[in-house]
């Protein structure tokens, strides 16, 4: 998807600020370029041609709010109060990023009273009945090395207003919340809300997916390690199907809407043969279909591997109606169950001997915790969230862009989704690793 | 199961071993300790009185034959050619005993015709068309470093004197087979069908259960490391259910009729708060079974680890009839599944709402490479084997017995396993560590 | 070392057991088999033909009272209190331990008094100002996860008096020592003056070497995780030597007295060419010294991979005076770096060009975490111990001998070392591995 | 160091590509897009308004051509023969590049005539007598699984006429050198000589340095996989360190003149007190220097855990001469080792008894395998650097800038670093996370 010049890129602020900011400047080089100005701003497309064609006709051109420490800063952290909470789905870092907001406003900025909202959203609702969690430095000081999350989670939406009820009551200055697209939309729709009831509460997003396809960011926490998994869990795939006379290993990979875990698991461990992603449509049946090339393949080489992602051939479901799960995501039919069937089937009506072990290693990806390179940028989001926080940003997400570190308003990212592009250098490279053909029939 | 004096302890030949052995003494002591006798024997139980008691009533003391490099030997080294086969599902290790029969048979006695028999049994059938692989130093010298069988393997019988047949026609003089029950009946039978025959062809065995529940046996290979990767399972499961409210996390592990893997892990990993084995009977529903239990522990605590052994619970199964893999493995019915479905059911009635996360890490377990561990285990297991076959001995199996390595006649242990006693301390230990009560109504 | 039956098997009990455990019998199967009996004993030599000769001639046979819960204790969990104390260098594990003991005392026999003394035996001498740690089964329920050990340690002696006026003061009951030889001295003294003042208070040790060389014991715990990371640790010295021409990678491993560590690593890494131990004499120089062997490999091979334990060719010291560590272990000379500079020296001296990689993992190895073989042997380990202390036995260790858990006066292994037989199966397979000559001249 | 605006971003090339590229566009989008034209370009320095003003005011704004394939190519594949090289230490990920040429060349090119060159520029000369190695697809394919380089490697400079003979000789159209800045400059001086000679071989680079500091460059490969590494180190040192009463644990790790490794490692695992990087200079002595800071840690805390580069601190040798490696590489003196003997005295002079454990892991780095996040990378830069000489570039290295692929000359980057800045967020974070004073007596 090409980034639309469209896209809001203006940061909402709670107001001035006009506090000194308490950093102190530990740099020993020059002290001035500690704090960050708002009008550095990281620029989204980097390639030459575009940039200077858009310049010089007066184009605007998309960039982002580049996140650091400003000099001055909206809240008094003696009297600020902070919330934490983590929403949906498990994915490596949480831990880190929740250690890392704890530190960055107990020590840069001198903020001592940090809570931690237990189960999602539901720990605003009082019917739910779970205390909040004191965060302080001993606290967090060792839940990094620990995967889950130790605020707990919860799917699901709650009643917007009373969570600002809740916010309100906990006289909570800034909000910061970990979570994927519903989380943001309850974001969203709290800053909104706290907008209405003209109170001064800044929400800071923390995007979370280990799917690792939000519009327009690099990176999101977690995916490398989720990669990182996947690759052993690929390789025990591969033994499995070697040690067999016509041995299919098929493992079903995260990725709802975006293959990048599969596609990257792949490029990175390959003995994978084909590698299905949701953005790449193939067929099952006909001449160039999987189901023959399966079939040439075990003839010739006597074992495959089959890496598919969750949300690849949801074609093939048209006809069974989708519900939605409590976090509002669309139920994907089990493409990995349905393969492993269809597979059986096919070999079974043709009455050749297979063995197929299928591996749904979801869970166990999920709970891990953070490799170091997931830390650091767990670290990094961290502290950044809290810098934008304090200097009264609101309604905004950090996310990592062309290696920098932005404020993206949520507006900007909602409802749109990084995918693999088809014509890109990775999905290339991973269609000659594999060695796969296009799996289509003529059409 | 208490060792019975009725089993058989004497261990096949086939005939004088006249040859002197070619193993070179490089031992710095005294060089007459190198080879073992065949009078030296280990005992089997080895509590004192029991012993005495036994020795000087003259009753007969169960012990087994101490394996070892022997000083003369039955077959000519240099005409001698050798075939390995691996059976069933994968154990960690099985490339490391491949690799240590390789290298014994060529550095130790310079056997030089080494061959792999392919995908198992299938591998002696001509109608697979499955080519013989040479293996030779060279070939095996990396293969300990990967999961799965370089040989392949298959599950299921072939027809024995077709076997027989091929090994005459290969010329074979030792075959070693590496496998569970199926295999070791195989081979029980194909000793029977040799000597019949009255050919000069060992059988040795190297017996495979991931499960470590030979009867009589110590440890059999892969089962530590199956050990290890469970617990990084059970890790992941912990953190998923106590990343939630009320959340439980349900991990199968592997364990037809005994549950040393799901025991030990939970040793191991004491993060487990039900720990479900074949050996002892749990009710579900009732005050006292594990769903009442289950419930109250989520209402005090809030997340629950159950780790189930898959031969666990098949009473609840009783209606449904049994049938039998191609290996003549009982299929069991899956415990991990019905437990998983009973518990949600037992909530979704009682409208309480629970999280549940369902892991099923069989593959990921089985296709690992061996730990170090395992890895010395295979490599004193692939030697012995070689010593005893260079001997002469035949349709027996080299096995680990109160930590030496011994010969056991294959009709010893065949037919019979070793369990979970239900008062040993393992047990013991199991129950103080979950602190699971009985799980059992009154009867 | 041929087991002497000249040693003491008799354990020293504070006086008769009168309490009924509390244990609660929850075997599903017969309770009285729960308990242990004192005249439960293991044989240490388990040689058929040994035993009977004995047993038939009357002559005494070498066995050690088994360990487990006994049905009588000693001491009134409702008063008593418990102290826990390691000592020396660090071995993984030993957190393991102290969480088994707490557990086991809390859980199990109601005791809730239980201190952590902090660093070893300093922790008892007040001057030292170290404060005690409550242990509570909260504080200790993650401590396994962790390396090292939460207690702290320190080397060397304290003025035993002091100790035991230490415990007095606390009002100790059963003191948990875990250490090493020193530590085994000072246990057998504290317990002698606890003797000679008429005091009630139980000793029980936990022996810990990495190096795995207790006399009589089966295996140590720390030994199998140092294995497996000394496995690693010799793939990259291999991994280094091969990538360059003539390349040494020369790994020192732990071993003072005793090889097992270098040999155990070298059967399950079998890239080492030469394995070096204290048990086996070895030269340098002359035809046949490792310099000659190690030249003729590089020409012909192109590299090599030599594994030390830390305790071997330290004849090549005998000039220099040697020292002792606060510990009161013998300095050793560095046997590594002496290793390091003879090849490079003989080589410049040669004008041969070779890349020496020389790699000491010593800390790396002692500080990680258990692996889950070595997490349930301390789990073991610290019940036993809490069973053994709880029945008023003192001036003992538990320990694992022919795979069951035993009862071990501390005299009986005091000055004695497991060492490696050069004539053992062990030792063939490591010169069988590793193809290495016997690197002696003629003498 | 800010990029300067006098670099040269021209790539060389050995004439036109008119040959049409024989890669299959597989993309099933716009095929068009499959192959990259010279004219895209990367910009350097994205920083909206830098880059605005420099558009506006026709500055030069930095920029480097992007990678990629390209529609014509220069090489006829099937009389091309081509050779790989890798030089220096080593970096994990290496023999994920090699497997990476070799397969692009083969399955995207059809290139069969493909050698590895023995032991870096070496085997190039012929008195070496190394001989080449065939490169196949069959060969290459598990190499990405180890450590090392199946190449070989060595250091130091070699004849450049020699080299460009051997070249000659081979017949060879492009040569793939992997290695660091000795090997840049190798590779420059030999393109020289091609170029003086008139000959159409393309000199591709694939610069490795494990420190990350390549000027203008994201990362480097093998950078992720040392952190990794490095994070279990500190965490042994850690352990260690709190394991005894005033315990120090001192890691050195690598970073000749920029202390990436050692800031990254830092945030991956925060329990690091101080991170000494070259960039930052600190002093030993006097009221604010490390030993000072040191001593008021270790009374008030009890343990320190202290992060040197290998480059830190190198003011504390100016008396003594330095030297150079055979790659050319200035000797710097132990800092560690020099470290270690500072605090030792330092708190022997004071009577305070400390345990300092220091370890030394770089040959552990250096050699293990590449992670999943390296391997990708490595996968890349083989696929572009093949891209790029089939196209007939030359004198030019591949490379990661702000997250594309791109295209460097060779004297862009030589003899200038990356360096971490001391006013940029990551030593900030660094400086936060260890708490760390400025270790700077007043000036």
């Amino acid at each position: 998807m090409k980034p639309r010049s469209s896209i809001n890129t203006s940061v909402s602020t709670l107001g001035d600020a006009k506090i000194t900011s308490p950093i102190k400047d530990r740099a020993q080089a020059d002290g001035n370029r500690r704090f960050v100005m708002d009008s550095e701003r990281i620029l989204v497309n980097i390639k030459e041609n575009d940039v200077i064609k858009a310049a010089k006709s007066g184009r605007r051109i998309l960039s982002f709010e580049r996140a650091g420490p400003r000099s001055k800063i909206f809240f008094d952290p003696s009297k600020l109060r902070c919330a934490i909470v983590s929403c949906g789905g498990l994915c490596p870092g949480i831990n880190s990023i929740v250690r890392s907001v704890v530190l960055a406003l107990y020590y840069n900025y001198g903020v001592h009273n940090i809570y931690g909202v237990r189960y999602g959203l539901q720990g605003f609702i009082s019917s739910y009945g779970h205390d909040l969690i004191e965060l302080t430095p001993e606290f967090v000081s060792d839940i990094h090395e620990r995967g889950g999350t130790i605020l707990g989670s919860s799917r699901g939406p709650q009643d917007i207003e009373a969570i600002v009820d809740a916010l309100e009551r906990m006289n909570v200055g800034i909000l910061f919340t970990i979570g994927g697209d519903g989380t943001l939309t309850a974001s969203t729709q709290i800053a909104d809300e706290i907008n209405k009831r003209e109170l001064k509460i800044s929400v800071i997003g923390i995007p979370k997916t280990i799917d690792n396809d939000i519009y327009l960011v690099d990176r999101s926490f977690g995916f490398d390690t989720a990669v990182d998994v996947a690759v052993d869990v690929i390789r025990s795939a591969h033994n499995e199907a070697v040690s067999v006379h016509r041995g299919v290993g098929l493992v079903k990979l995260m990725g709802r809407q975006s293959g990048f875990i599969a596609a990257a698991a792949t490029l990175a461990m390959p003995e994978v043969n084909y590698c299905l992603i949701p953005e790449s449509d193939f067929d099952l049946d006909g001449p160039r279909g999987l189901l023959a090339a399966l079939e040439e393949r075990l003839t010739t080489r006597g074992h495959a591997v089959i890496v598919v992602a969750e949300g690849a051939g949801q074609k093939f479901f048209k006809k069974t109606p989708k519900t939605r799960d409590a976090s509002g995501n669309l139920r994907l039919h089990d493409i990995g169950v349905f393969l492993k069937e269809a597979i059986t089937d096919y070999f079974k009506r043709r009455d050749i001997e297979i063995t197929l072990k299928y591996i749904d290693p979801s869970y166990t990806i999920r709970s891990v915790g953070a490799n170091a390179n997931d830390d650091i940028l767990c670290g990094s989001l961290g502290r950044y969230a809290v810098h934008a926080g304090m200097a009264g940003k609101t309604k905004m997400l950090v996310a990592l862009c062309n290696n920098h570190f932005v404020h993206i308003p949520m507006e900007a990212t909602a409802g749109k989704r990084r995918q693999v592009e088809l014509s890109s250098d990775m999905w290339m490279s991973v269609l000659e690793t594999t060695g796969q053909p296009l799996l289509k029939n003529e059409e």
